[in-house]
This record gives C-alpha cells, sequence and structure tokens, in this order.
C-alpha cells in the first residue's frame, strides 16, 4: 500500500491525485515548484516502475511543467529532477527558474531555507495548479 | 541539423549514440555520471521532444542507470535531473551516488570542480558504459 512520506507533508501542500501522482506545490514562494510522487509502493527509482507508469509519468511531468508555467513567474528554463538523497521515496521535482532567482543557475536543492507562501498567495497557487492540471 | 553545444565537449567524453540520445561519460572521477543529450535540434525542455522520442528517452535513462551501475562505483541512489541554467541544450544527467560522497545528500550540480578521470581510468570507464549500453 502506498504511503506518503511524511517529509513531502512538511515541506509542501496537497495539489491533488493525477492517474498515478500525487501532486502537491512545494512550499517555497521564491519557485514555481511541483512535486510529483508515483503512488506505488516501495518505489525509490524511476527503474522500480513498469514501462506503463513510466509513459504515464512522463506526461505527469509535461502537465506539471504547465502547471508551474500557470503559477504566474516569469520562466526561463524549467529543472526537472528526480534525486531522493534526503527522502528516498520515489519523486520528481518540476521547477521554473528564471535567471536571478536566489539559486540561480546553481541547483534549488539544499541551497537555502524555503520561503513559505503566505495564506492567500497560497490558496492562489494552489487553485492556479488544480486548474492548470484540471483538478 | 542538430550540434552539440561545447561546453559537453569540455565537460565529458564520448560515449556514443543510442538511438535518441548522444551518450557522454562527465569527466569526475568522484562520481558514475552519464550524460544523455537528445538529437533534436534546437531542443532546450522535455515538452519540445515528441511523445515517442519522450518513450525513447525514457528507456535511454533506465539504460545510462545500468551503465552508471556497471562503473564499479557502491551507489545507494540515482539522481536524475534535466535543469539546463547553464547550457540550456537538452540533456538528462544520471549520476550514482553514495552516502558519504562529496556533495552528499546535495546535488552533484554546482557542487564544487570537477576532477579529472586518469588516462586508463577513463579508458575503462568508457569501456565499461559501451558494454551496458551495448556500444
Amino acid at each position: 500500500m502506498f504511503e506518503l512520506d511524511d517529509a513531502f507533508v512538511a515541506t509542501s501542500q496537497a495539489v491533488g491525485d493525477l492517474s498515478l501522482s500525487h501532486v502537491r506545490l512545494h512550499d517555497d514562494a521564491r519557485y514555481p515548484w511541483i512535486v510529483l510522487i508515483p503512488r506505488r509502493e516501495a518505489a525509490r527509482e524511476l527503474e522500480d516502475l513498469t514501462r506503463q507508469d513510466l509513459a504515464t509519468l512522463t506526461d505527469e511531468i509535461l502537465a506539471a511543467g504547465r502547471a508551474v508555467r500557470a503559477l504566474g513567474f516569469r520562466i526561463d528554463k524549467l529543472n526537472v529532477g528526480a534525486l531522493g538523497n534526503v527522502t528516498p521515496q520515489l519523486h520528481v521535482h518540476v521547477v521554473g527558474r528564471r535567471l536571478g532567482d536566489p539559486a540561480w543557475p546553481g541547483p534549488v536543492w539544499g541551497h537555502s531555507p524555503a520561503q513559505a507562501y503566505d495564506g492567500p498567495a497560497l490558496d492562489a497557487a494552489l487553485a492556479a495548479a488544480r486548474e492548470a492540471l484540471g483538478l
């Protein structure tokens, strides 16, 4: 049975579920940042998914890119990463990056503490992500 | 026409070509690290590829993971990333990570200057990668 790692609950907000992945908004108002967590028990690596699930995940990564683009930031480059060194449950980050953002041009992961959205901005971001994802 | 960005030539060694991607070994003896560059003109983002190319790229990411595992390091986690903030030509990193490696648990990108393989170790790594990829 799939069980979401608590680490995601602490750092992000639920957007909803796509056909494979649970979708979360990373709670850092500095970056438009979606996290996809495939709902598959004990999956840690991409190679733990079936080919069908990998195809679905690819579609969901593209959809997450559209959602990231809907969050109201200028975006010069998407960054997509499946790391998991800290939280090994399989998950994929889709982050919109712009010249001059706090971590630019380095990776966002591990750069600096998140700055949480305030309440209304969080509600607006969740609503925009859901609309872009059809959720 | 596809043309490889010079930045890859400066930092990595050619392994060969899979059906979609040009494959390179990142020249840093501290990490088993493969870079896939889809041979598609002007592609910068995953969304620039067709669905068929995305399916092929997924297969090639799994194959790169097997090649990374064949390079003789202990591997605790694979890291897969498509960033491109510095070199925007579409490329995917597949890196084997281990507890206590120089950047652990942070990302390898931007962490510290590469330490090039010496000649015999480079030859051995290229041979192992080619064998794992059937090249």
